[in-house]
């Protein structure tokens, strides 16, 4: 790696944090400034744009969640055990992540309208973590792990309504119960519901 | 209602859409004088400063909400059945609102830090939503329309983080699939494991 890309990824992981916290639109670039220790040229030789610099420490961000909630997914365990283990991860897992909370719904809303770099990003976030999950579901049905008539893309779409909506609900409460009740709620659904009989 | 307060009322009115759609970081004074068609001075007659404005203009957008996703769900219809009314008026009518989507999905994550007078409006609101579904459970708990060993407080969790979370999925997927499996879920868990047999 050049020194010029170590210093562009040095920026990418010291402005995760200030974006993740902040949202595009409460990062000013004094903080961008003061956080990495460079002038505005500085910061600007690296990236075109604060949309291209937040867009990178988006996808840092993210890279970073994806990894902590994979966390002992890998292998040829039993799908539904897979899922609920993302579940449990995305619940109980604190460390380890940048700082501020999930990125996919820290930006979701952020990006909504007029930031089109970022937005995109965001939908490719969340359309990968949907697919990855309704991948394991496919897998899953084929193995007979999972029931014949499931709908793989509907059962991700509930998993990471749940627990994005649970997060937001003990976000604002300051209280995490919503995720907890998140959480064996859909181990009740997956057992209930998704795994073959 | 004096002159004064009207033109309060208005400026509230036409601020709303504003703070609901870009956020309170994303909408600069520029914004709110062009909607108002008030000068910087105007607006700081009727309000002490930009967090009290976006705080009045919350609770305006809110109050709205509450009342489209009540419809029809007053009387004295059996618990669940009020319920299944909230989650489709939620899911279904997008007309009445004011522009911008769910003030409090909009607002939550961005009064999350450093805007304490918005950030505790968040919070009502949002307990204010559970403990209403709260109070239809317990109620229905009392009449045997829903299952003794219920959980009140769990139930209205379960309800708001389902809603929110396939909202923001939505939002982002640009795709309303999301709300319907949300909506068919939960008609699904209140039949399943909340209406008393």
């Amino acid at each position: 790696m050049s020194k010029g890309q170590q210093t562009r990824e040095r920026i990418i992981q010291l402005a995760a944090p200030i974006f993740n916290k902040h949202g595009y639109e409460g990062t000013a670039l004094s903080d961008l400034m003061e956080a990495t220790g460079l002038e505005k040229g500085g910061l600007y030789r690296h990236f075109a744009s604060k949309q291209e610099l937040a867009a990178e420490a988006f996808d840092f961000a993210w890279a970073t969640a994806v990894r902590v909630r994979a966390d002992g997914m890998d292998g040829s365990g039993n799908a539904v055990d897979r899922l609920k283990r993302m579940i449990q991860n995305f619940v109980e897992i604190r460390t380890g992540l940048v700082p501020g909370g999930c990125p996919l719904l820290n930006t979701a809303i952020d990006a909504d309208d007029g930031n089109a770099v970022l937005r995109e990003r965001v939908q490719k976030a969340l359309d990968s973590w949907l697919e990855r999950l309704a991948a394991i579901v496919k897998q899953g049905m084929k193995r007979g792990e999972i029931q014949k008539n499931a709908d793989a893309s509907e059962i991700a779409a509930l998993i990471v309504s749940n627990l994005e909506g649970a997060l937001m609900v003990s976000r604002v409460s300051r209280n995490r119960q919503a995720m907890e009740w998140a959480k064996l709620h859909l181990y009740g659904y997956l057992e209930q519901s998704v795994r073959a009989r």
